[in-house]
C-alpha cells in the first residue's frame, strides 16, 4: 500500500467514481474507496488503464493511502449518509487534513459541519459540483467554501479538474467560508429552474399562439442559441424539441408526460430566500409550475374550466410574435438571475461570507447547467461596480430591459388573453414593475395592519413610528 | 385561595388580557397568572369588576386555583419562551390536566410539545387563535388542535368565548390531533397575506389607471362590501382609505411609508407549502410583494427604470374598468382559497389529521382577519362534496370564474400594458390557466431533465420510466 495519492474519493456511484477518473486523467494519483468494496475494484479494473488508482478495501486502508495533508472527498448522499460517513472518517484524520464534501448538502448542515470538524482541527469543504455526471467526467463547475486556508492546497487540483470558461479560465473559485460553496450552488439550482421554467412557457407559448411545430420551435432556439441567448439550455432544448419519437413518429415532447420532478434544491432556494426576504418570485412560480403540473387528480378535475382559445396567427403575425417571445425569455431570464444574486448577496450578509458575486457569475460560464455567454456579462457588470445594488442597476442589462419591455408586455397580453400559462414571464414583469413603482399599495398595507392589529406604521415625512386610533376618534399617536 | 378555577391564562400580555377577561365575562372563574406579578395585579384592579379572577402570584399557586381537570392556556411568544413556560408548569401537572397554547406556534414545535406531554398524561392543546386583541376580548376565532378527549372538557368554554357566525355557530371547532390547529392558523394567515394584497392591487389600479383618489376608491370598496366581497378586510380598506391625516390634511395612505411589514406566518404557509409540494403561488406573491417594499435602497436604485406611465381613462371608461377590477378581485380571491385549503388538505393527508375542510371554512366565517360572507359558500361546496379536488371543482365557484375571466383578463392586460405590477392577479390567473391546461410545458422540463442528467421520463403511451441515449443515437432504453 503505498502512501502516495494526492486525493481520496469515497462514494463511488456515478459522480464519485467520474470525479475520481477525472482526478486520475488529470495526473493525480487518486485514493479510492465505496463501502461496498465490489464498487471499488470495479472501477480500477474498467478505468484503471486512464491513471494512477489506489483501491482501498477499508477506510483505514483509505486514509493510510492519502498524502498529507489529507484531501479526503466524500461522494454520498446529503444528510444522514453524508454525517455517518464523517464519523467514519474523522476520528481517522489529523489536524491539517481536510474533508470535501461534494455532494448536493443544505448548507446549514455544511455550517454545522464544518463547525464540529473545526474543533478537530479538520478543514471541512462543503462543494457545489455541477454538471452532472458529464461535468463530473470531464470538468463542472466547482464552488468550494471552507476555509481559505483549505483552498491552498485544494485549489489548484480543483481548477486542473474543473471545466474552463471561453477564455481559459477555470470555473472554480473559493465562494467563502464554511456554507457558502453548498449556499451557491443551491442558488444555482434555483435559477436553473426558472431558466427551465421560462424556457418552458416560450416553448408553450410558440406552440399555442404562434401555432408553430416542435420542430419549427428546435429551429428558433437554434437561432436563439446563436444570440444574446447563447446558452446550455437553449441548446438542448432545441435538441429535444427536434426530437422524433421513434416508436410512434410523434414529437418527442408530444409523448412525454407532462408532470415534472423535482429534487429539493429548487424548492430550498425559495424557501432561504423567504427566510431571508428576498424575493425570489420566479424562482417560486418555477418551483410550484413543477408542483403543480404533477399534481394529476387535480388537473384532470380541472380540465373543463372556462378559458379563451388561443387563434391561430398567420404566419407573418407569428414571426412578428416569436421575435417578441425571444425579448420576453430574456428580460424575465434578466430578472431571474436579478433574484437569484440578490438572495446570494443576502446570505452572504447574513453570514459573513463576504462572496464575489462577480466571481460566481464566472465560475458558472462553464461546467454547469446554466452555463450561458450571458454570465461573462454578469460578471462584467459586478466586476465594474462590485457593490451594484442589483443586477438591474447595471447600465447595460437596464438599457436591454428597456427595449425589450413593450414586447415582453405584449407576449404577456397575448399569454392572458388566449389562456396560455406564462407564470415565470408574468411574476418577472410583475417584479420589475414593483421594483421601479413609485409607490408601492404596502401603504395601505401597513394601514390595514395598524387598523386590525396595532402594528403601527410609519410616516413619509417625520420619523417615528406611528398608531392611528381606529376604534376612537382617529387621532395619531407615536408608538 | 380558592381551588375553583375553571381555567387559568399565564402570560397576560394584551393577548392574554383580553382571552382572560373574555372568559370572565362569559361566567368563568378564571385564575390570572404572569411572570411579572405586577401584570397580574393591574388585571385584576382594572378589570375585576369584569367577574371572577383569581390571582395567582406563583406558579404553584396558579396550579393550585384551577379545578380539574387543569385547562391551563399559556399565552406567550412563540420559541422558546413557549417551550420555557411548559417546562415550568408540566410538571406541577397531573394526569388528564391541559395545556392550552393560544400563540402562533409553529405546527412542528406544537407536534413535538404534543408527543412530550402525551408521554406524561398531559393533553397538548396547539391553538389557533385570530381576531387580534379585539377578538381576544370579545370573541375570536379559535382552531384547537389535540386529541378528541381533550376537546370535551375544553370545546364548550371555547365555544362560549368565540366569535358567532351570523347564523350563530360559534367559530370554533376540534381540527384535528396535535398540529392541526396550528397549521390551520398558519394557512389562514398566509391568506390573509394574499387577501391583503389582492386588495392592495386592486387599489393601486383604481389609482394609477382608473385615476380615482383614495376617497373615491373607498366609496367604491364601500359598494363592493354590501356585494359577494362582503368581508371584513374590505371594509377597513374603505375605512383606511377615507381617512385624512389630520396633520398635512391629505389622504392618510399617501403620508404611510410603503414598506410592509410580517412576523412569519405567511413565510411559513409558503415554506411548508413547497415541503408539502402544493402551489400557492398567490400566498407567496403576498410575501415577496412585501419583502420587496421594505428593499429601500433596491428600490431607489430601480426608481429610473424604463417603463410605460399609465394613461388616464374617461370617466366612462374609468367605471368599467372598476366593475373589471371587481371581477379580478373576486377570481383572484378564489384562486387564493383554493391553493390554501389545497395546502390545508395536503397538510391533512401528510399528517393523518383529518380535517373538515367545511368546518375550518365554518370558523373563520367570524372573529378572525378573513372574516366574510364568502366563506359560507366555500363551507356549502365542501358540505356538499367533502371530497372536492379543489375549490376550483365546486359548480358554483367554476361558474363564477367563468363570468369573471374576460374582466380578470382584461385587467390583467391593463396592469401590464400600463406597468402597474400586479403579481397576486397575475399569479392567480396563470394558476388558473396551468391548472386547465390540455398539456403543460413540464414535459420539456422531463426532456431537458433526462438530457442532462438521466432523470428519465414516462410516455404517456405506456407504463414505466424511459431515458434516450441523447448522448449516443437517441434510441430509448426502460430505466
Amino acid at each position: 500500500m503505498s502512501t502516495s495519492a494526492q486525493i481520496g474519493v469515497t462514494g463511488l456511484a456515478v459522480m464519485g467514481r467520474n470525479l475520481a477518473r477525472n482526478f486520475a486523467r488529470n495526473g493525480y494519483t487518486v485514493a479510492v474507496h465505496n463501502r461496498t468494496a465490489t464498487r471499488t475494484r470495479e472501477l480500477v479494473a474498467e478505468f484503471g488503464h486512464e491513471g494512477d488508482f489506489v483501491a482501498a478495501e477499508t477506510a483505514k486502508e483509505f486514509v493510510a493511502a492519502l498524502e498529507r495533508p489529507r484531501r479526503l472527498v466524500i461522494m454520498v448522499k446529503a444528510g444522514d449518509p453524508t454525517d455517518a460517513v464523517i464519523q467514519e472518517f474523522a476520528p481517522l484524520l489529523e489536524p491539517g487534513d481536510m474533508i470535501i464534501d461534494g455532494g448536493n448538502a443544505h448548507f446549514a448542515d455544511t455550517r454545522r459541519r464544518e463547525r464540529e470538524l473545526r474543533e478537530q482541527g479538520i478543514h471541512f469543504v462543503g462543494t457545489g459540483i455541477s454538471g452532472g455526471e458529464e461535468g463530473a467526467l470531464h470538468g463542472p463547475s466547482i464552488m468550494p467554501g471552507g476555509s481559505k486556508e483549505s483552498y491552498e492546497p485544494l485549489g489548484p487540483m480543483l481548477e486542473k479538474i474543473s471545466a474552463k470558461a471561453q477564455d481559459g479560465a477555470p470555473c472554480v473559485t473559493h465562494v467563502g467560508p464554511d456554507g457558502a460553496g453548498h449556499f451557491v450552488k443551491m442558488v444555482h439550482n434555483g435559477i436553473e429552474y426558472a431558466d427551465m421554467q421560462l424556457i418552458g412557457e416560450a416553448y408553450q407559448l410558440l406552440r399555442d399562439v404562434a401555432g408553430y411545430s416542435p420542430a419549427r420551435i428546435a429551429d428558433i432556439f437554434r437561432t436563439w442559441n446563436t444570440g444574446r441567448l447563447d446558452s446550455y439550455l437553449i441548446e438542448i432544448t432545441a435538441e429535444v424539441l427536434s426530437h422524433v419519437d421513434a416508436a410512434t413518429g410523434k414529437p418527442f415532447v408530444d409523448v412525454v408526460v407532462d408532470q415534472a420532478e423535482q429534487k429539493g434544491t429548487g424548492r430550498w432556494t425559495v424557501q432561504i430566500a423567504l427566510d431571508l426576504g428576498v424575493p425570489v418570485s420566479g424562482i417560486a412560480e418555477a418551483v410550484f409550475a413543477r408542483s403543480l403540473s404533477g399534481h394529476a387528480a387535480l388537473r384532470e378535475a380541472s380540465r373543463g374550466l372556462a378559458g379563451p382559445k388561443p387563434a391561430a396567427l398567420d404566419e407573418a403575425e407569428a414571426a412578428v410574435f416569436a421575435d417578441r417571445v425571444e425579448q420576453a425569455l430574456y428580460a424575465s431570464k434578466i430578472v431571474s438571475y436579478t433574484q437569484g444574486f440578490h438572495e446570494i448577496a443576502a446570505g452572504s450578509a447574513e453570514y459573513g461570507w463576504d462572496i464575489d458575486l462577480g466571481a460566481v457569475s464566472a465560475i458558472w460560464r462553464g461546467g454547469c447547467i446554466i452555463r450561458a455567454a450571458f454570465l461573462d456579462r454578469i460578471r462584467a457588470a459586478y466586476d465594474a461596480r462590485p457593490d451594484l445594488p442589483s443586477l438591474l442597476s447595471d447600465e447595460t442589462f437596464a438599457r436591454e430591459i428597456a427595449a425589450a419591455q413593450d414586447d415582453w408586455r405584449e407576449v404577456l397580453v397575448a399569454a392572458t388573453r388566449q389562456g396560455v400559462a406564462a407564470p415565470g414571464f408574468a411574476a418577472a414583469l410583475a417584479y420589475y414593475d414593483a421594483l421601479r413603482a413609485e409607490r408601492l399599495p404596502a401603504a395601505l398595507t401597513q394601514g390595514q395592519r395598524d387598523f386590525f392589529g396595532a402594528h403601527t406604521y410609519r410616516r413619509v415625512d417625520r420619523d417615528g413610528s406611528f398608531h392611528t386610533l381606529w376604534g376612537g376618534d382617529r387621532s395619531e399617536a407615536s408608538a
